[in-house]
């Protein structure tokens, strides 16, 4: 049988390269077309020596594809993504452009008018652990933000069970890769190396991903969620450290409180081959190159709280990873087909 | 006149290099006597090349000084220091062995019971920003852990002004040289490197410090402090995050909030040197090798919530540097005197 | 039919992680052992969380198995290895023991007297590249060290062609993990970190088997390597610059001289399929977590200098990688089984 | 007695932003004016936070100035120097552009034809240490480049002594600070980070700088300099590891023959307040933030090779240190006033 065809729209990106890494290991499609506009015309391994093994040129147009993947930035890519569903083409969409629910929202944390509100409603938000029926017959799966992957999957076990009260502070600590391949002094190596600083204060364009994807899991109450990313002198990485006041009574006192508590989160993800609860801190460097996210729940006695800390590869748990596994589910294989590569230590 | 004489005891740490290097700039005391255990005998220069301008050698016991700085390890610290105020000497003790004026909480939090529980009463907290005249006449200075002096400083104008709920989130971030001079895995650099983690879950032992002090400005009240301490991939810098809910009512609502609370901490630190209200996002790199406290309040109105950043250097003012603030004060100099050096960058 | 049973000795080093990871994803070998002494009783997957996916537990004693890697320290590694083969187990060692030909540089090289003269005759060099066919029918492979093989790569077609006046610089640059995983204040994150040295100026372990191998190359006459090793900030890769002086008349003057090196290179490793010929400056994190090696010959026509720079991943091709490698080869496997991954990137 | 008035033109680079800080400090002259033509009219502390303590503007005209920086790019600031000098104004260039003495060098290797080849005459290369009494009495001088500074300083006490080859290999390893704080891909943190590449193959264009300073010093033979430098994955410093053969009979074999050189090259400098001979192979670390060259030279006994390591902060002794030490001469002051600051460390 001959393979599924799939294609990347614009490569040359850090979550496109990423893709194209997975995709030519992966054993069960074939990458037979990637695109990029300044790029066009050259060879996909000189623009990228690691990638050298990879016999692509880059295209100004997509091939014939069954599948493709948009990396393109927000905006461009709701464009580019309409055309490819009519088409009958199915997409995994890397950029912001179908996660909101609400197109009024794009205006406000985006700057743009939705031009196609109605794919909106069809499009299955990829976090594969909370929406995996509907992803399995998405024809447009709109991939996390990688900020959300690691939010939503540390806090979604107790938002869900009602343990917690409805007002979350999730601070998260991102290597600088999240920040793309575009040039700027923020990352300059100078400027980031030995450095760390708190962002977007004013407000991420991940707030309403992780706002969204939670309060589907708490129907019925509105959630408060403040959210500060905070840039870090490494290159791949997030570590998420979600604070929440517990609900009264719903948890034990004492050290059987954070028994109940793990096993709380061990139920909720113990079929999720990506998805690891752990019994100690975990470190981002634990999942450096592969699709795990790695969660620990712990609670702080003298004050009633919940912590939770989580770790993934922005990269691939939070991008290419991600979509791989949301592609392998549209295409009926198993889910962890080529994403069984171990974490890369140290 | 002939300058101060002064001595460091324990130098071989990064807290007791950092002090040399700082007195040996000082222009009105003399850096005369250094000790350590296990280099005593060599060249101070031949052990750290970077002070090979200083021509001291270490010693196995303390020359005769009018002021010492403590950097032994906590415990072992205690003692010292009371033979040092025994014989008149003032002090500036870099350890935590008087930082906390309730001698119950040391078999606690340091796993010894105090040996001069009455000294503790006499020592001053030696954050001088918030007990400056104490200070001024102290003749044992606590020098505050470095944890503590970036939340305590970020935190205490809002606390004071009793504009957020006593219910407190500490999300800090640390350079691994906060971890000490002592090597051990977790610091080991293939290991720290391209890493983030969280650690000390159970309870890290500033957390204490960090309550007693923002307690003192809240009286009346008990405050509940959630602190969580990350290692982050760079050798300096602490940055720390502060989230609280605003007390409803106590600030107006919308940009005019955050200009009040922008004021509110002007008006806190108006005459402090060291203590800078920035009005946008602060970096650790800023403060790299200075004794500067960068410092920046904001509102998230989306959740009511009160954030707050601050940036030290956690070697200079959350050790060395706040030790030589101290010292000046104790021997009446210029509170700035040997600590004007701007910060490095990048 | 059955895989063949491979298994580590002393696994908790970072060649013996990597071995680990790199084996648990080969499709044609099955780990079923790994030794550790201070971790002995203890699951892998708790010592080393990236390895959580691998079900073994660290023995005290080596289990059953067709082949083992010997991931002690040299020294230890001789004896085991004698024990191992005695036993008509196939060995593939990385650590030094057998590297040598002439067991009189033991003593003055690693400071001990050889116990098995007589192995080191039947050992082969395992730089595959070089010793092929050797490799593929020997009982016991010595795996090079990290340097040796960037090194050696980077010169061997230019010695072997007599271009180069016999003569060479060897200036190396290496990641920390070069220095394995034992904590020592060099490696301390803090130390390490914003550091550039050279080290081993008296003469570094690995000088002896640089000159070894290149000098089979070019026999009849001495060579003469001076051999700088570098410790670089970074936790993976090694890139090597070597120089030599190139003989007078064998290669044409100007442009035409760099394309007959690139053609005298390009065939020299025509059919390699891990060493890369490349036509700009390589970096290393274009082989980051791969067995690739990448080269880059080119002529300083002011000086009539050969400039060679080759750049590994010193835990990939520098180690466990290049072990796989030559277990292939000796177990009649495809020489590129379960190395397929392509490099890491950004 | 009021202070010298001293400029920087083009403050808005790390070399200028460098000398700010370092000015700001200087106790006998006073930064009155800085130039910048994006940045003009903005408050210096604004753009540069680190330097909040200074009270400048950036303004598009320089002031009133006795002396002056120019930290321009090459090309530009040669237009711009002519100007200063012809108005009578002391300056030390940052740039290239009076360093070479030879005009015809420009068009080769800087691509522009010099506009005022008679000032290359009268211009004198402040590397101070081997041009002392000429800086003490220039108009003009033309600071060193940060990779030549290392690398002269490095070799010129073996090149002048003749007991060297002329025949050098000068391998250095640079910080990303010295690629200037203009963005580019390959200064982008997460290609940079994790990396090392050598660049430059065909020619550095400090190569003729090297070339023409070692070559006084060796006067009636052509000297032959191989220069390949390296980035390193750091923000600060650069180590320069020198290569050449020993002649023959003019060092005593053996360890005598270490002696001798280390005594040869501690006679060079052993009035020199910033060069220091170490006897032990020294680190970038140690030079950090302040203006000194750590230089160990030793001898390969083996292939009868020099080897000279050589340590400086690009940013000062190789760039902003050595124009306030130029200064400092130029303006009759004690060569170290303002440049005492010890290294920082860790």
């Amino acid at each position: 049988m001959s393979k599924t065809r799939v294609g990347i729209i614009n490569v040359t990106g850090y979550a496109g390269v990423e893709l194209a890494r997975l995709l030519y290991q992966h054993p069960e499609v074939e990458l037979i077309s990637v695109t990029g506009r300044s790029a066009a015309g050259q060879r996909l391994g000189k623009v990228f020596p690691h990638l050298a093994g990879i016999t692509l040129t880059i295209e100004a147009e997509l091939g014939d594809v069954d599948l493709a993947f948009s990396a393109m930035p927000h905006r461009e890519s709701a464009n580019e993504v309409v055309h490819l569903v009519d088409r009958g083409i199915k997409v995994v969409d890397i950029s912001a452009d179908f996660r909101l629910k609400d197109a009024a929202q794009y205006p406000q944390w985006y700057g743009f008018t939705h031009p196609a509100p109605q794919l909106l409603k069809q499009a299955v938000y990829g976090l594969t652990e909370l929406h995996r029926s509907q992803v399995a017959s998405a024809r447009l799966v709109a991939n996390p933000g990688c900020y959300p992957a690691g939010a939503i999957l540390a806090l979604a076990p107790a938002v869900k069970a009602g343990i917690i009260e409805p007002d979350i502070i999730v601070d998260s600590k991102s290597g600088v890769s999240g920040a793309g391949r575009t040039v700027s002094l923020p990352t300059h190596f100078p400027e980031a190396n030995e450095d760390v600083s708190a962002y977007a204060l004013e407000g991420h364009r991940h707030l309403p991903e992780i706002t969204q994807e939670l309060g589907l899991l708490y129907p019925g109450q509105s959630l408060s969620v403040t959210f500060v990313p905070h840039l870090i002198p490494m290159t791949r990485g997030i570590l998420t450290t979600g604070y929440a006041s517990l609900v009264s009574g719903k948890v034990t006192a004492g050290e059987k409180g954070r028994d109940e508590l793990m096993h709380l989160y061990l139920d909720f993800y113990q079929d999720e081959p990506f998805v690891k609860v752990v019994d100690s801190s975990p470190h981002t460097k634990h999942t450096w190159g592969n699709n795990l996210c790695l969660i620990h729940p712990t609670i702080d006695y003298r004050t009633g709280k919940l912590i939770v800390i989580s770790c993934i590869d922005n990269l691939v748990k939070g991008a290419a990873g991600q979509a791989v596994q949301n592609m392998n589910l549209m295409l009926g294989l198993p889910e962890t087909t080529g994403l069984e590569a171990l974490a890369i230590y140290p």
